[in-house]
């Protein structure tokens, strides 16, 4: 097979106003240029559409910079190398890097880091269970939210990929209950009947609020990990423990209004039930991923992890990836196959 | 002086709807019964009148019981013993314990603790700065909010007693810049004149979260004291700087609202700045206490701390005070005086 030399690439090239369309985006063929010392050329095989992206195509101050305009965006790739003038780097090396949006991607060898795959789960899951999505469920839910042995444990948008990753995650950490929301029958099912969690609710048949009260009854949440924001994080308040934990991941309610929308209205109960609620970016927490790999690739051999995804093919589909994906179109991490 | 037999002491009777009035309230005299083993008799000398009593007489699950109907409640009160069967509370002791809301208490040794006046200080002192209201703004900012030197701290309420201590202890903890809020024309001054703040807001004069985003300009803050909730959370999470601390101490904005009030617009800050908000109550934190009492005390030696405070005559006027207090009509701590 020809090495390429040409990279299809997705660029933004007006910011949204609210829900992001086609209009927002355009597809350019790059020529490459010729690898310079120590460089590399990648074949991607598979990129990461992720909510946190519909945040940096917003000109707005944020702990990471809006995604420039009439520029090719980045975000999590996994490819394998197909040129190289790195001794570290060599062709054939799997590699883990952040040229997301693109078919090819090239540039220093130091910016791609090559990973090992995990028996049994396709190579997308290095940007999913075994990824930053995996990472992601695994900081929120120790360094962010101490999770002890014996909680119970709520996360919400559950069937997503890092919801999926969390309710294991927790599983495995010894939570005495987890308890997931999602918004159809079908992923309520899934996170009961696939993902090990004691109760799931369908948000879309009822107030969260209620529903969650009624599902969680007297023994209250320790842990809330929280992918949603707005109306999920004003139940989990209602219902959470004296010294229970939040762990603010997302808020993807919220990511596409362009009004401001009220917060909930129970935050008293931070004071009177001593409640900590906590931010996070994983780029601060990557001291954990040592810890985070061990446990999962131990977890994973032992066939203790369920992986699903939901794979879009094609780098020209990756806009309706994204967009499908901040509607809930999938089950487990939504990746674009590209190769 | 005789030693009295009777105690004069506040009772609730009807649950607070909103804002509370004389109707929630009786006074009753009691006769005392006489000492058993180990017991004293107490002449208050003060008893506090606290915003966090607003929410105990509401019947609503929380860290702690709601004050009962048609009973005596309590709260902070330092006094002296007039009567003793006790070999570690002396007739002639000063204590401090919380058989507040009455004129005379009585009880188990063990309830009260022999406490040290500061030379300088009134006795009223024991209840505000060196007392619980001290401990809240040392907890707050220091196990809670980890104030740390050079940090930019803003608190709500800044004029009330928690507020004023939280301004002069950041202070001394070394914050690089400590700004107030409060409801005057005089308060506000007292801020900046008085009590060391570096600038200070008037929140009647205009929203408070254009006036603080313009107070605090590009450094940002560090640190939220928040004595208030809402409208001033919501300026505050504008402004936070990223890995910002807010200790959640109360909302008394809301304490008196019937309806459910939104909360702020701006949570998603709390992920995009990596905020912790933090709540708690000073039951959990006694363990400070020492090390609390050698700052305070040594800063009152030093002469470093301000102390001002409100006194109401008379047990009869407790509701009043309290009212007053929910109403701002205080300037640093509010009392009773009761002897």
């Amino acid at each position: 097979m020809s090495i390429p030399d040409q990279s299809t690439q997705i660029q933004l090239v007006a910011r949204p106003e609210g829900w992001p369309t086609h209009e927002n985006f355009r597809t350019v063929v790059v020529d490459l240029p010729d690898l310079g010392p120590d460089e590399v050329r990648v074949v991607n095989d598979y990129v990461s559409v992720d909510p946190y992206m519909r945040g940096r195509m917003n000109d707005v101050k944020s702990y990471i910079a809006p995604f420039a305009l009439d520029a090719t965006m980045d975000g999590g790739a996994v490819g394998h190398v197909v040129a190289s003038t790195s001794d570290t780097v060599p062709v054939g090396a799997v590699v883990s890097h952040n040229q997301g949006w693109r078919d090819v991607a090239q540039g220093p060898a130091a910016r791609f880091r090559v990973v090992e795959e995990a028996p049994g789960l396709p190579r997308s899951a290095l940007l999913g269970i075994l990824g930053m999505t995996g990472l992601t469920a695994y900081v929120g839910l120790g360094e962010i939210a101490r999770l002890s042995m014996g909680d119970t444990v709520f996360v919400s948008g559950a069937a997503g990929a890092v919801g999926t990753a969390v309710g294991q995650i927790a599983r495995r950490k010894g939570a005495a209950r987890v308890i997931g929301s999602a918004g159809s029958a079908e992923k309520v099912a899934l996170l009961t009947e696939r993902y090990g969690f004691d109760a799931a609710i369908n948000y879309k048949d009822g107030p969260i609020r209620e529903q969650l009260a009624e599902v969680v009854g007297e023994d209250g949440v320790d842990v809330y990990f929280d992918n949603v924001g707005g109306d999920h994080l004003e139940a989990a308040l209602d219902v959470m423990n004296r010294f229970g934990r939040v762990a603010v991941c997302g808020a993807i309610a919220g990511y596409n209004d362009t009004d401001r929308t009220p917060g909930p209205d129970n935050l008293m109960n931070i004071v009177s039930r001593s409640l900590t609620l906590r931010g996070f970016t994983l780029g601060d927490h990557f001291s954990a991923q040592p810890a985070f790999e061990a446990d999962m690739r131990r977890w994973v051999a032992e066939g203790r992890i369920v992986h699903d995804e939901t794979v879009v093919e094609g780098i020209d589909h990756a806009v309706d990836a994204f967009l499908s994906m901040l509607e809930g179109g999938n089950t487990g991490k939504m990746v674009v196959k590209t190769s």
